[in-house]
């Protein structure tokens, strides 16, 4: 290795480092593609963009089977799961549960057919109307075309992603 | 008011509460002008773009006073502040506190004359490489130049924002 090798290793392992050390709410992305097939996976890379217009984005890796389904639809919805919930994490995070992730009953049809999570925090419809390629990702611009929220007490957390695992926030809240 | 006027007041109502019910990691960005005057803000909105190359992003509203600052530098950093720096979020969200912001001694120079917290759970110092419009908002793609890790011992959590207040990761991580 050269000096630079060696410089760009220790970067990339820093980068790695830290960026366990930030914790971050999980979504389900999910799309319908256009045999009416649910696709699926779990993010912590989703976040709010703007509120004139309502907008929401999400950085998803070429890589994942979801990409070219949004990319050729133009729809996703990013599905905020609860505490209670975590069942879902596994299953959208395992290739060998691909099979048992839209489980009938838990799933409804939302605008033009994209899945949307019955018992979500929230659920944000969004029509892609920009993207943005970087390195291995694709930043996804969404406008809002509707925003479920299935859950009318609010009580509920959601499920935080820290140190490569899953994580609660404390409950009571302190201060 | 029309009816479309009456769908857009409500789309927007719902959106802003859903926002509420997503929880995430505050880190301050921050940012050094021509005269070598240092910029903050707190947000919640940066995040990991890509491991190839180390990439992060940070989305800015247009209004705010750090963002034509990193528009004609190119350069930002983003602290991510533990549990025990929250005497920082007052600081850098209080107007009124505008200038008791960086405290001499906590603050060093980094790349660029960009101000890195000494304590930070880590450090990212970025040079812009594209941006994207959108909305209000600008989004800020940052090849990471450098990777500051202060802490050795990894056991402070990062500060939550959730339901428009500050909370906390349960400690010990429940499964």
């Amino acid at each position: 290795m050269t000096a630079q090798d060696l410089t760009m290793t220790s970067l990339t392992e820093d980068f790695r480092t830290s960026l366990r050390l930030c914790a971050a709410s999980i979504s389900l992305v999910t799309a319908c593609d256009e045999t009416g097939g649910w696709h699926g996976m779990a993010v912590t890379s989703s976040g709010s963009l703007s509120m004139e217009p309502p907008s929401m984005m999400v950085a998803i890796n070429h890589t994942a089977s979801i990409h070219p389904v949004i990319l050729r639809t133009g729809r996703f919805a990013l599905n905020l799961m609860g505490e209670d919930r975590l069942d879902l994490l596994e299953r959208f995070s395992r290739s060998d549960m691909r099979d048992q992730r839209f489980v009938p009953g838990e799933w409804t049809d939302a605008v033009g057919g994209v899945p949307a999570l019955k018992d979500a925090l929230s659920t944000h419809i969004c029509s892609v109307v920009e993207r943005h390629d970087f390195g291995t990702h694709t930043v996804f611009f969404g406008a809002v075309e509707d925003v479920i929220l299935p859950r009318t007490d609010q009580a509920t957390a959601p499920i935080l992603w820290l140190n490569g695992a899953r994580a609660s926030v404390a409950t009571p809240l302190t201060d």
